[in-house]
């Protein structure tokens, strides 16, 4: 089991991150400022909700400025899919490569998260900029719709870490509990197994558990609302943090 | 998924139960009344504990008063064997199996915990000796060397139904994350195919997530430590039930 690194520093396992997703520059500013005072242990900035996506230079200059606003919380910069639930945006992929380039150069983000579904040219080049400049690499599958069998979630792991991956994300819809125990399974699997660290979630009100668990499990990194949730499941960040102390004074024997 | 029911009322799932295991009466009405001022959903009065145990009219003077000072918490009524983690006490089965009657027939617990590994004449007594007297029984297995295959977890929580328990309750000892998984999903799989409660625990550091998260896998009862723990994992109380609130509230979507 591998927590996440920034910059060659272990964050507590699981890290917990607040995604900003405003879609104003000025309510991106609130909602950083607000996060960072909650404690959480890295932000993620979801840019597909942010109505500039298409300006480069301001995206670059608003992401360092985030990190600011947040009392220099590492920042997770994330471009979602359509695809894979995220937000319709104006740019292509090559576009968007080219705004992660941007980003990386800038050192504007610690993180950048690319789906490993994605063109493997695109992901080898954004795993290039992201070494050139020590960001670390987030390769993530998602399913909104169902969980996969445990087999094929573990592949999803492994898939990741060949590309190049720091972390291996999987976050899947369960439709029932046995497939949130498939997901924490094929976890911890991937942390045993993966020399890099790695993130499962399952999603919905069904899944809810493994965002407060998995960490148990091997999963280093577990998302929870600040003002508004990026995906179904997140808990607030106040209850699961403290939550969270409960459960590893409880580990801790 | 069945939650666990007092005279017909449904507990919250899953149950808290803190512990009493005092060796003097008075120690024991302290601690009663100490463990129902922190909201548990029932007491268990572990007599194995109690210098008095062989004195059958004070134990069961004494589990009455122990319900009062509680604040008329339900009480389960368990004599640990020494097999199964128990105390060294000085009565035989027979002896116990006769407090055990004297108790159910007074009234003076909720329900009973007998292992399921007695012998089954003893045990389809006391299940007569309960339900003439309105008692719910849990039949229980322990392992404090290892985790059985969840194939075998599975048949325990059979065996317990079998045998006519309304509550069927394992707790087994992880050697490895692995382990905790498979007594979560024997668990789940049991309360999901048998008509009556279950309950399952994977004790120690190691699997002290299973006692806040087990009830999203369909176990109905968990202990909390209020003043002393009486198996290992156990987590203090308050911490217990401020994380399983979170979980609800993340769980009820």
């Amino acid at each position: 089991m591998r927590p996440l690194h920034v910059h060659g520093r272990a964050l507590p396992m699981p890290a917990v991150c607040i995604p900003l997703v405003a879609r104003q520059a000025d309510a991106l500013r609130a909602e950083a400022a607000a996060a960072g005072a909650r404690g959480p242990d890295l932000l993620e900035w979801r840019v597909d909700f942010f109505d500039g996506i298409g300006r480069t230079a301001e995206v670059v200059a608003l992401a360092a400025e985030l990190r600011r606003l947040s009392g220099r919380l590492p920042l997770l910069f994330t471009r979602r899919s359509v695809r894979e639930g995220g937000q319709p945006i104006p740019l292509d992929e090559a576009q968007v490569l080219a705004l992660v380039h941007a980003v990386a150069a800038a050192g504007a983000a610690d993180l950048v998260d690319i789906e490993m579904a994605s063109d493997p040219v695109h992901i080898a080049a954004a795993r290039d900029a992201c070494r050139a400049q020590g960001l670390g690499l987030v390769l993530s599958f998602h399913d909104f719709d169902r969980t996969p069998p445990a087999a094929e979630l573990l592949e999803r792991f492994r898939l990741a870490h060949r590309l190049g991956a720091d972390l291996a994300k999987v976050a899947v819809m369960p439709r029932r509990k046995r497939d949130v125990l498939a997901l924490l399974e094929a976890t911890l699997q991937a942390s045993e197994e993966l020399p890099i660290a790695v993130a499962g979630m399952s999603m919905g009100a069904l899944g809810a558990v493994s965002r407060l668990a998995g960490g148990e499990f091997g999963s280093a990194l577990t998302f929870a609302v600040g003002q508004a949730a990026s995906a179904p499941g997140q808990m607030p960040v106040d209850g699961l943090r403290a939550a969270l102390a409960v459960l590893r004074r409880g580990s801790a024997g």
